[in-house]
Protein backbone atom coordinates (compact mmCIF):
# COMPACT_ATOMS: atom_id res chain seq x y z
CA UNK A 1 0.00 0.00 0.00
CA UNK A 2 1.49 3.23 -0.70
CA UNK A 3 1.39 6.10 1.43
CA UNK A 4 0.66 8.47 -0.90
CA UNK A 5 2.32 12.10 -0.85
CA UNK A 6 5.60 12.14 1.35
CA UNK A 7 7.08 15.02 2.24
CA UNK A 8 10.76 15.66 3.13
CA UNK A 9 12.21 17.92 5.47
CA UNK A 10 16.23 18.75 6.18
CA UNK A 11 17.28 19.09 9.48
CA UNK A 12 20.84 19.06 10.96
CA UNK A 13 21.69 18.11 14.67
CA UNK A 14 22.32 21.10 16.83
CA UNK A 15 24.45 20.59 19.88
CA UNK A 16 21.44 21.60 21.92
CA UNK A 17 19.68 18.55 21.00
CA UNK A 18 22.71 16.11 22.18
CA UNK A 19 22.33 14.72 25.81
CA UNK A 20 25.41 13.79 27.71
CA UNK A 21 25.20 10.13 25.94
CA UNK A 22 26.47 12.01 22.98
CA UNK A 23 23.34 11.23 21.17
CA UNK A 24 20.51 12.80 20.61
CA UNK A 25 18.07 13.50 23.76
CA UNK A 26 15.16 11.12 22.85
CA UNK A 27 12.32 14.11 23.25
CA UNK A 28 13.71 15.59 20.72
CA UNK A 29 12.75 13.59 18.06
CA UNK A 30 8.99 14.68 18.93
CA UNK A 31 10.25 18.24 17.67
CA UNK A 32 11.65 16.50 14.33
CA UNK A 33 8.34 15.11 13.73
CA UNK A 34 6.56 18.65 14.18
CA UNK A 35 9.01 19.83 11.74
CA UNK A 36 7.80 17.13 9.45
CA UNK A 37 4.46 18.16 10.64
CA UNK A 38 4.00 21.57 9.38
CA UNK A 39 6.14 21.14 6.53
CA UNK A 40 3.50 18.33 5.50
CA UNK A 41 0.58 20.60 6.41
CA UNK A 42 2.24 23.45 4.23
CA UNK A 43 3.28 21.59 1.41
CA UNK A 44 -0.72 20.02 0.94
CA UNK A 45 -1.95 23.47 1.52
CA UNK A 46 -3.13 23.70 4.83
CA UNK A 47 -3.07 26.89 6.56
CA UNK A 48 -3.19 26.77 10.31
CA UNK A 49 -4.18 30.73 10.45
CA UNK A 50 -7.33 30.46 8.17
CA UNK A 51 -8.33 27.24 9.44
CA UNK A 52 -8.28 29.01 13.07
CA UNK A 53 -10.15 31.93 11.99
CA UNK A 54 -13.13 29.54 10.85
CA UNK A 55 -13.25 27.83 14.37
CA UNK A 56 -11.29 25.17 13.93
CA UNK A 57 -8.21 23.75 15.50
CA UNK A 58 -6.41 20.55 16.28
CA UNK A 59 -4.14 18.81 19.02
CA UNK A 60 -2.09 15.91 19.36
CA UNK A 61 -4.01 13.34 21.59
CA UNK A 62 -1.27 10.41 21.16
CA UNK A 63 2.89 10.47 20.10
CA UNK A 64 4.68 7.25 19.70
CA UNK A 65 8.69 7.10 18.78
CA UNK A 66 10.57 3.78 18.06
CA UNK A 67 14.24 4.67 18.02
CA UNK A 68 16.90 2.68 15.87
CA UNK A 69 19.82 4.03 15.87
CA UNK A 70 21.21 7.29 17.64
CA UNK A 71 21.76 10.76 15.96
CA UNK A 72 24.92 12.67 16.54
CA UNK A 73 25.95 16.13 16.35
CA UNK A 74 25.95 17.82 13.14
CA UNK A 75 24.87 15.01 11.31
CA UNK A 76 22.15 15.88 8.55
CA UNK A 77 19.10 13.87 8.91
CA UNK A 78 16.06 13.67 6.96
CA UNK A 79 12.11 13.33 7.96
CA UNK A 80 9.55 12.12 5.78
CA UNK A 81 6.43 12.65 6.82
CA UNK A 82 2.84 10.97 5.60
CA UNK A 83 -0.61 10.40 6.41
CA UNK A 84 -1.11 7.24 7.86
CA UNK A 85 -4.98 7.39 8.50
CA UNK A 86 -7.96 9.77 7.92
CA UNK A 87 -10.62 9.30 11.08
CA UNK A 88 -13.88 11.01 11.72
CA UNK A 89 -12.53 13.62 14.01
CA UNK A 90 -8.84 12.58 13.93
CA UNK A 91 -5.90 12.26 11.90
CA UNK A 92 -2.94 9.92 12.46
CA UNK A 93 0.37 11.01 10.64
CA UNK A 94 3.36 8.70 10.35
CA UNK A 95 7.23 9.77 10.52
CA UNK A 96 10.82 8.24 9.44
CA UNK A 97 14.10 10.06 10.51
CA UNK A 98 16.78 8.96 8.33
CA UNK A 99 20.63 9.93 8.02
CA UNK A 100 20.80 11.95 5.10
CA UNK A 101 24.16 10.77 4.25
CA UNK A 102 24.26 7.26 5.23
CA UNK A 103 20.77 6.18 4.74
CA UNK A 104 20.33 4.86 8.39
CA UNK A 105 16.84 4.72 9.84
CA UNK A 106 17.44 6.74 12.78
CA UNK A 107 13.80 6.54 14.52
CA UNK A 108 9.65 6.39 13.25
CA UNK A 109 6.42 7.43 14.63
CA UNK A 110 3.26 8.29 15.01
CA UNK A 111 1.34 11.35 16.03
CA UNK A 112 -2.70 11.41 16.00
CA UNK A 113 -4.26 14.43 16.44
CA UNK A 114 -8.04 15.51 17.20
CA UNK A 115 -9.78 18.14 15.44
CA UNK A 116 -11.36 20.55 18.13
CA UNK A 117 -13.26 23.49 17.96
CA UNK A 118 -11.47 26.50 18.68
CA UNK A 119 -13.86 27.89 21.33
CA UNK A 120 -15.32 25.49 22.96
CA UNK A 121 -12.69 22.85 22.82
CA UNK A 122 -14.76 20.80 21.96
CA UNK A 123 -13.99 17.57 19.34
CA UNK A 124 -15.49 18.18 16.21
CA UNK A 125 -16.07 16.44 12.84
CA UNK A 126 -12.60 17.03 10.11
CA UNK A 127 -14.26 19.92 8.32
CA UNK A 128 -14.82 19.13 4.71
CA UNK A 129 -12.53 20.79 3.08
CA UNK A 130 -9.68 20.16 5.62
CA UNK A 131 -10.55 15.96 4.90
CA UNK A 132 -10.20 16.56 1.03
CA UNK A 133 -6.68 17.80 1.29
CA UNK A 134 -5.95 15.08 3.20
CA UNK A 135 -7.54 12.84 1.25
CA UNK A 136 -6.04 14.07 -1.74
CA UNK A 137 -2.71 13.69 -0.41
CA UNK A 138 -3.45 9.77 0.45
CA UNK A 139 -4.51 9.36 -3.00
CA UNK A 140 -0.99 10.46 -3.81
CA UNK B 1 -3.02 -6.31 39.04
CA UNK B 2 -0.93 -4.01 41.44
CA UNK B 3 1.68 -1.93 39.87
CA UNK B 4 4.36 -2.84 42.61
CA UNK B 5 5.92 0.86 43.88
CA UNK B 6 4.80 3.60 42.56
CA UNK B 7 7.67 6.84 43.25
CA UNK B 8 5.94 10.05 42.79
CA UNK B 9 7.85 13.23 41.82
CA UNK B 10 6.75 17.10 41.80
CA UNK B 11 7.40 19.61 39.00
CA UNK B 12 6.07 23.08 38.44
CA UNK B 13 5.15 23.91 34.91
CA UNK B 14 7.88 26.52 33.89
CA UNK B 15 7.04 29.18 31.06
CA UNK B 16 10.18 27.43 28.62
CA UNK B 17 7.78 24.57 28.39
CA UNK B 18 4.71 26.34 27.59
CA UNK B 19 3.78 26.98 23.53
CA UNK B 20 2.35 29.30 21.42
CA UNK B 21 -1.13 27.65 21.80
CA UNK B 22 -0.47 28.60 25.94
CA UNK B 23 -0.35 25.20 26.76
CA UNK B 24 2.95 22.92 27.40
CA UNK B 25 4.73 21.84 24.01
CA UNK B 26 3.39 17.72 23.59
CA UNK B 27 7.52 17.04 23.48
CA UNK B 28 7.97 18.04 27.24
CA UNK B 29 6.06 15.50 28.76
CA UNK B 30 8.69 13.07 27.58
CA UNK B 31 11.35 15.12 29.65
CA UNK B 32 8.94 15.09 32.67
CA UNK B 33 8.82 10.62 32.04
CA UNK B 34 12.58 11.06 31.89
CA UNK B 35 12.33 13.45 35.62
CA UNK B 36 10.16 10.54 36.75
CA UNK B 37 12.00 7.69 35.61
CA UNK B 38 15.24 8.72 36.79
CA UNK B 39 13.70 9.42 40.66
CA UNK B 40 12.09 5.76 40.91
CA UNK B 41 15.68 4.45 39.47
CA UNK B 42 17.10 6.49 42.13
CA UNK B 43 14.49 4.98 44.68
CA UNK B 44 15.34 1.56 44.34
CA UNK B 45 18.81 1.99 44.74
CA UNK B 46 19.96 1.68 40.71
CA UNK B 47 22.96 3.89 40.42
CA UNK B 48 23.66 4.38 36.70
CA UNK B 49 27.28 5.46 37.59
CA UNK B 50 28.56 1.99 38.99
CA UNK B 51 26.58 0.30 36.59
CA UNK B 52 28.10 1.99 33.79
CA UNK B 53 31.60 1.41 35.13
CA UNK B 54 30.33 -2.41 35.12
CA UNK B 55 29.72 -2.13 31.72
CA UNK B 56 25.98 -1.78 31.35
CA UNK B 57 23.89 0.85 29.77
CA UNK B 58 19.94 1.35 28.51
CA UNK B 59 19.09 3.14 26.29
CA UNK B 60 15.35 4.53 24.86
CA UNK B 61 13.91 2.01 22.51
CA UNK B 62 10.55 2.99 22.27
CA UNK B 63 8.44 6.04 24.01
CA UNK B 64 4.55 6.79 23.49
CA UNK B 65 2.10 9.58 25.27
CA UNK B 66 -1.79 9.97 25.51
CA UNK B 67 -2.17 13.63 26.03
CA UNK B 68 -5.65 13.47 28.19
CA UNK B 69 -5.29 17.09 29.20
CA UNK B 70 -3.64 20.21 28.75
CA UNK B 71 -1.09 21.58 31.11
CA UNK B 72 -0.44 25.21 31.53
CA UNK B 73 2.32 27.56 32.75
CA UNK B 74 2.58 27.47 36.96
CA UNK B 75 0.58 24.47 37.37
CA UNK B 76 1.79 21.88 40.08
CA UNK B 77 1.95 18.62 38.77
CA UNK B 78 2.64 14.73 40.08
CA UNK B 79 5.17 12.73 37.56
CA UNK B 80 3.95 8.45 38.63
CA UNK B 81 6.51 6.09 37.46
CA UNK B 82 6.01 2.09 37.96
CA UNK B 83 7.38 -0.85 36.34
CA UNK B 84 5.47 -1.98 33.67
CA UNK B 85 7.17 -5.11 32.48
CA UNK B 86 10.82 -6.74 32.52
CA UNK B 87 11.47 -8.72 29.87
CA UNK B 88 14.64 -10.61 29.02
CA UNK B 89 16.72 -7.60 27.89
CA UNK B 90 14.51 -4.70 28.71
CA UNK B 91 12.28 -2.98 30.90
CA UNK B 92 8.88 -0.96 30.41
CA UNK B 93 8.38 1.66 32.59
CA UNK B 94 5.00 3.43 33.04
CA UNK B 95 3.85 7.65 33.59
CA UNK B 96 1.18 9.11 34.98
CA UNK B 97 1.22 12.90 35.26
CA UNK B 98 -1.59 14.58 37.32
CA UNK B 99 -2.77 17.80 38.03
CA UNK B 100 -1.51 18.11 42.26
CA UNK B 101 -4.40 20.54 42.76
CA UNK B 102 -7.46 19.44 40.56
CA UNK B 103 -6.32 15.80 40.56
CA UNK B 104 -6.82 15.67 36.70
CA UNK B 105 -4.79 13.10 34.67
CA UNK B 106 -2.66 15.19 31.97
CA UNK B 107 -1.08 12.23 30.64
CA UNK B 108 -0.23 8.95 30.51
CA UNK B 109 2.67 7.16 28.82
CA UNK B 110 5.15 4.55 28.50
CA UNK B 111 9.00 3.78 27.26
CA UNK B 112 10.49 0.37 27.14
CA UNK B 113 14.15 0.66 27.66
CA UNK B 114 17.10 -1.84 26.19
CA UNK B 115 20.10 -3.07 28.47
CA UNK B 116 23.31 -2.37 26.30
CA UNK B 117 26.98 -3.38 26.97
CA UNK B 118 28.60 -0.04 27.33
CA UNK B 119 31.37 -1.39 25.15
CA UNK B 120 30.17 -2.87 22.11
CA UNK B 121 26.65 -1.54 22.27
CA UNK B 122 25.41 -4.78 21.84
CA UNK B 123 21.89 -6.03 23.59
CA UNK B 124 22.53 -7.42 26.91
CA UNK B 125 20.18 -9.80 29.25
CA UNK B 126 19.77 -7.22 32.25
CA UNK B 127 22.25 -8.12 35.27
CA UNK B 128 20.97 -10.35 37.69
CA UNK B 129 21.97 -7.91 40.45
CA UNK B 130 19.87 -5.22 38.78
CA UNK B 131 16.83 -7.40 37.81
CA UNK B 132 16.59 -8.39 41.52
CA UNK B 133 15.99 -4.38 41.90
CA UNK B 134 12.87 -4.18 39.47
CA UNK B 135 11.28 -7.35 40.33
CA UNK B 136 11.72 -6.21 44.17
CA UNK B 137 10.39 -3.01 43.15
CA UNK B 138 7.28 -4.63 40.99
CA UNK B 139 6.12 -6.98 43.59
CA UNK B 140 5.62 -3.60 46.35
CA UNK C 1 25.19 47.07 49.72
CA UNK C 2 22.54 44.78 50.31
CA UNK C 3 20.95 43.40 47.30
CA UNK C 4 17.74 43.04 49.18
CA UNK C 5 14.97 40.34 49.45
CA UNK C 6 17.39 37.32 47.79
CA UNK C 7 14.77 34.06 47.05
CA UNK C 8 16.17 30.91 46.59
CA UNK C 9 14.79 28.49 44.19
CA UNK C 10 16.28 24.32 43.96
CA UNK C 11 16.11 22.73 40.74
CA UNK C 12 17.98 19.32 39.80
CA UNK C 13 19.88 19.08 36.81
CA UNK C 14 17.43 16.64 34.36
CA UNK C 15 19.10 14.41 31.63
CA UNK C 16 17.28 16.25 29.06
CA UNK C 17 19.74 19.66 29.98
CA UNK C 18 22.62 18.28 29.51
CA UNK C 19 24.72 17.76 26.43
CA UNK C 20 27.11 15.90 24.68
CA UNK C 21 29.86 17.81 26.21
CA UNK C 22 28.44 15.88 29.65
CA UNK C 23 27.84 18.91 31.09
CA UNK C 24 24.60 21.15 31.18
CA UNK C 25 23.95 23.50 27.88
CA UNK C 26 24.41 26.75 27.81
CA UNK C 27 21.04 28.24 26.77
CA UNK C 28 19.31 26.33 29.73
CA UNK C 29 20.95 28.51 32.75
CA UNK C 30 18.47 31.32 30.96
CA UNK C 31 15.40 28.58 32.10
CA UNK C 32 16.69 28.27 35.21
CA UNK C 33 16.70 32.26 35.72
CA UNK C 34 13.47 32.12 34.58
CA UNK C 35 12.24 29.74 37.17
CA UNK C 36 14.11 31.97 39.55
CA UNK C 37 12.60 35.08 38.63
CA UNK C 38 8.91 33.58 38.43
CA UNK C 39 9.66 32.14 41.88
CA UNK C 40 10.80 35.52 43.07
CA UNK C 41 7.55 37.05 41.92
CA UNK C 42 5.68 34.60 43.54
CA UNK C 43 7.26 35.43 46.73
CA UNK C 44 7.01 39.16 47.04
CA UNK C 45 3.19 38.48 45.56
CA UNK C 46 3.22 39.83 42.16
CA UNK C 47 0.47 38.35 40.15
CA UNK C 48 1.18 37.96 36.02
CA UNK C 49 -2.53 36.99 35.64
CA UNK C 50 -4.37 39.98 37.20
CA UNK C 51 -0.92 42.49 36.20
CA UNK C 52 -2.10 41.04 32.90
CA UNK C 53 -5.92 41.74 33.08
CA UNK C 54 -5.02 45.23 34.25
CA UNK C 55 -3.16 45.92 30.97
CA UNK C 56 0.54 45.51 31.82
CA UNK C 57 3.42 42.99 30.43
CA UNK C 58 6.77 42.50 30.50
CA UNK C 59 9.15 41.45 28.08
CA UNK C 60 12.81 40.54 28.03
CA UNK C 61 14.67 42.79 26.75
CA UNK C 62 18.60 41.40 27.44
CA UNK C 63 20.18 38.66 29.37
CA UNK C 64 23.50 37.40 30.17
CA UNK C 65 25.09 34.91 31.76
CA UNK C 66 28.51 34.56 32.87
CA UNK C 67 29.61 30.41 33.36
CA UNK C 68 31.74 29.70 36.14
CA UNK C 69 31.97 26.18 36.01
CA UNK C 70 29.99 23.42 34.27
CA UNK C 71 27.02 21.44 35.91
CA UNK C 72 26.50 17.51 35.60
CA UNK C 73 23.31 15.33 35.48
CA UNK C 74 21.45 14.84 38.86
CA UNK C 75 23.08 17.76 40.82
CA UNK C 76 21.45 19.54 43.09
CA UNK C 77 21.60 23.62 42.51
CA UNK C 78 20.34 26.75 44.26
CA UNK C 79 18.77 29.37 42.06
CA UNK C 80 19.18 32.65 43.95
CA UNK C 81 17.00 35.45 42.59
CA UNK C 82 17.08 39.45 43.64
CA UNK C 83 16.64 42.60 41.87
CA UNK C 84 19.27 44.56 40.69
CA UNK C 85 18.12 47.91 39.94
CA UNK C 86 14.70 49.95 39.02
CA UNK C 87 14.02 52.25 36.37
CA UNK C 88 11.51 54.20 34.91
CA UNK C 89 10.15 51.44 32.62
CA UNK C 90 12.29 48.34 33.52
CA UNK C 91 13.61 46.31 35.96
CA UNK C 92 17.24 43.98 36.35
CA UNK C 93 17.01 40.84 38.04
CA UNK C 94 19.99 39.25 39.23
CA UNK C 95 20.88 35.52 39.67
CA UNK C 96 23.35 32.98 40.87
CA UNK C 97 23.47 29.43 40.20
CA UNK C 98 25.17 27.33 43.12
CA UNK C 99 25.54 23.52 43.85
CA UNK C 100 23.72 22.89 46.69
CA UNK C 101 25.90 20.29 47.90
CA UNK C 102 29.87 21.86 46.82
CA UNK C 103 28.68 25.47 47.23
CA UNK C 104 30.54 25.95 44.24
CA UNK C 105 28.80 29.02 41.81
CA UNK C 106 27.86 27.70 38.50
CA UNK C 107 26.58 30.73 37.54
CA UNK C 108 25.50 34.74 37.61
CA UNK C 109 23.66 36.81 35.14
CA UNK C 110 21.29 39.31 34.71
CA UNK C 111 18.01 39.75 32.83
CA UNK C 112 15.99 42.93 32.45
CA UNK C 113 12.71 43.25 31.94
CA UNK C 114 10.74 46.40 30.04
CA UNK C 115 7.22 46.97 30.96
CA UNK C 116 4.74 46.90 27.79
CA UNK C 117 0.82 48.11 27.14
CA UNK C 118 -0.70 44.50 27.29
CA UNK C 119 -2.49 46.11 24.28
CA UNK C 120 -0.28 48.56 22.11
CA UNK C 121 2.91 46.76 23.31
CA UNK C 122 4.10 50.07 23.68
CA UNK C 123 6.79 50.70 26.88
CA UNK C 124 5.00 51.99 29.88
CA UNK C 125 5.96 53.27 33.46
CA UNK C 126 5.99 50.85 35.86
CA UNK C 127 2.41 50.94 37.37
CA UNK C 128 2.41 52.49 41.20
CA UNK C 129 1.09 49.35 42.71
CA UNK C 130 3.69 46.65 40.63
CA UNK C 131 7.16 49.42 42.07
CA UNK C 132 5.98 49.23 45.59
CA UNK C 133 6.37 45.53 45.42
CA UNK C 134 9.80 45.97 43.76
CA UNK C 135 10.57 48.61 46.23
CA UNK C 136 9.61 47.06 49.36
CA UNK C 137 12.07 44.06 47.80
CA UNK C 138 14.99 46.10 47.65
CA UNK C 139 14.66 47.30 50.96
CA UNK C 140 14.75 43.60 52.05
CA UNK D 1 35.30 49.09 11.27
CA UNK D 2 34.33 45.93 8.54
CA UNK D 3 33.62 42.70 10.94
CA UNK D 4 35.28 40.71 8.57
CA UNK D 5 33.77 37.12 7.30
CA UNK D 6 29.82 37.15 8.03
CA UNK D 7 28.52 33.95 7.96
CA UNK D 8 25.02 33.18 7.08
CA UNK D 9 22.47 30.52 8.36
CA UNK D 10 18.58 29.96 7.73
CA UNK D 11 16.58 29.17 10.40
CA UNK D 12 12.69 28.45 10.74
CA UNK D 13 10.81 29.27 13.72
CA UNK D 14 9.53 26.14 15.24
CA UNK D 15 6.37 25.46 17.23
CA UNK D 16 8.62 24.04 19.86
CA UNK D 17 10.70 27.21 20.19
CA UNK D 18 7.23 29.19 21.27
CA UNK D 19 5.79 30.06 24.24
CA UNK D 20 2.35 31.22 25.89
CA UNK D 21 3.05 34.89 25.14
CA UNK D 22 3.03 33.08 21.31
CA UNK D 23 6.48 34.62 20.64
CA UNK D 24 9.88 32.97 20.99
CA UNK D 25 11.15 31.62 24.09
CA UNK D 26 13.75 33.94 25.12
CA UNK D 27 16.56 31.23 25.75
CA UNK D 28 15.90 29.59 22.35
CA UNK D 29 18.02 33.04 20.80
CA UNK D 30 20.73 31.06 22.11
CA UNK D 31 20.55 27.74 20.31
CA UNK D 32 20.50 29.86 17.15
CA UNK D 33 23.72 31.87 18.02
CA UNK D 34 24.89 28.18 18.14
CA UNK D 35 23.56 27.01 15.11
CA UNK D 36 25.08 30.15 13.68
CA UNK D 37 28.71 29.89 15.53
CA UNK D 38 28.60 25.58 14.14
CA UNK D 39 28.14 27.15 10.50
CA UNK D 40 30.61 30.10 11.07
CA UNK D 41 33.48 27.70 12.19
CA UNK D 42 32.53 24.86 9.48
CA UNK D 43 32.74 27.39 6.76
CA UNK D 44 36.67 28.66 8.46
CA UNK D 45 37.22 25.02 8.02
CA UNK D 46 37.71 24.61 11.85
CA UNK D 47 37.27 21.11 12.58
CA UNK D 48 36.37 20.47 16.22
CA UNK D 49 36.58 17.05 16.03
CA UNK D 50 40.29 16.89 14.69
CA UNK D 51 41.22 19.92 17.28
CA UNK D 52 39.72 17.77 20.02
CA UNK D 53 41.89 14.94 19.20
CA UNK D 54 44.95 16.82 19.15
CA UNK D 55 43.80 18.35 23.10
CA UNK D 56 42.16 21.52 22.58
CA UNK D 57 38.62 22.60 23.29
CA UNK D 58 36.43 25.42 24.15
CA UNK D 59 33.69 26.15 26.32
CA UNK D 60 31.83 29.60 26.65
CA UNK D 61 32.12 31.65 29.02
CA UNK D 62 30.08 34.30 29.13
CA UNK D 63 26.36 34.71 26.87
CA UNK D 64 24.37 38.24 26.36
CA UNK D 65 21.66 38.65 23.60
CA UNK D 66 19.41 42.06 23.57
CA UNK D 67 16.08 41.11 21.71
CA UNK D 68 14.84 44.26 19.74
CA UNK D 69 11.27 42.58 18.37
CA UNK D 70 9.85 38.65 19.10
CA UNK D 71 10.12 36.32 16.53
CA UNK D 72 6.92 33.95 15.59
CA UNK D 73 6.17 30.64 14.74
CA UNK D 74 7.19 29.76 11.00
CA UNK D 75 8.88 32.85 10.45
CA UNK D 76 11.85 32.77 8.46
CA UNK D 77 15.16 33.73 9.67
CA UNK D 78 18.71 34.84 9.20
CA UNK D 79 21.33 33.95 11.40
CA UNK D 80 24.65 36.51 10.93
CA UNK D 81 27.56 35.54 12.52
CA UNK D 82 31.24 37.10 12.73
CA UNK D 83 34.46 37.37 15.02
CA UNK D 84 34.24 40.38 17.43
CA UNK D 85 37.89 39.68 18.90
CA UNK D 86 40.79 37.31 19.78
CA UNK D 87 42.30 37.37 22.91
CA UNK D 88 44.90 35.48 24.14
CA UNK D 89 43.21 32.36 25.52
CA UNK D 90 39.23 33.58 24.05
CA UNK D 91 36.91 34.43 21.21
CA UNK D 92 33.91 36.61 21.37
CA UNK D 93 31.30 36.17 18.16
CA UNK D 94 28.67 38.21 17.68
CA UNK D 95 25.60 37.55 16.00
CA UNK D 96 22.14 39.51 14.67
CA UNK D 97 19.37 37.37 13.77
CA UNK D 98 17.20 39.38 11.22
CA UNK D 99 13.68 38.04 9.58
CA UNK D 100 14.36 37.40 6.09
CA UNK D 101 10.82 38.42 4.55
CA UNK D 102 11.06 41.85 6.42
CA UNK D 103 14.32 42.28 7.48
CA UNK D 104 13.77 43.07 10.92
CA UNK D 105 16.35 42.95 13.51
CA UNK D 106 15.06 39.98 16.13
CA UNK D 107 18.08 40.19 18.52
CA UNK D 108 21.61 40.87 18.58
CA UNK D 109 24.18 39.12 20.63
CA UNK D 110 27.63 38.43 21.48
CA UNK D 111 29.36 34.54 22.90
CA UNK D 112 32.60 34.55 25.14
CA UNK D 113 34.79 31.43 24.34
CA UNK D 114 37.53 30.15 26.07
CA UNK D 115 40.44 27.86 25.09
CA UNK D 116 41.12 25.04 27.28
CA UNK D 117 43.05 21.63 27.49
CA UNK D 118 40.94 18.48 26.97
CA UNK D 119 42.52 16.59 29.67
CA UNK D 120 43.18 19.28 32.16
CA UNK D 121 40.12 21.56 31.46
CA UNK D 122 43.09 24.43 32.02
CA UNK D 123 42.47 27.98 30.52
CA UNK D 124 45.17 27.71 27.10
CA UNK D 125 46.52 30.28 24.47
CA UNK D 126 44.84 29.69 21.14
CA UNK D 127 46.73 26.69 19.04
CA UNK D 128 48.75 28.97 16.15
CA UNK D 129 46.35 26.93 13.08
CA UNK D 130 43.16 28.03 14.94
CA UNK D 131 44.11 31.26 15.43
CA UNK D 132 45.34 31.79 12.07
CA UNK D 133 41.68 30.61 10.99
CA UNK D 134 40.13 33.22 13.13
CA UNK D 135 42.99 36.05 11.80
CA UNK D 136 41.70 34.75 8.22
CA UNK D 137 38.22 35.33 8.85
CA UNK D 138 38.24 38.63 11.23
CA UNK D 139 40.45 40.19 7.95
CA UNK D 140 38.05 39.19 5.75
Amino acid sequence: MSPGLVVEEDVRVRYAETDALGVVYYANHFVWFEVGRVSFLREIGLDFASAEREGTSFVVAEATCRYHAPAHFDERLIIRTWIGEIGQSSLTMSYEIVNRDTGQTIATGKTTQVFIDSETHETIVIPVKVRELFEHALSG
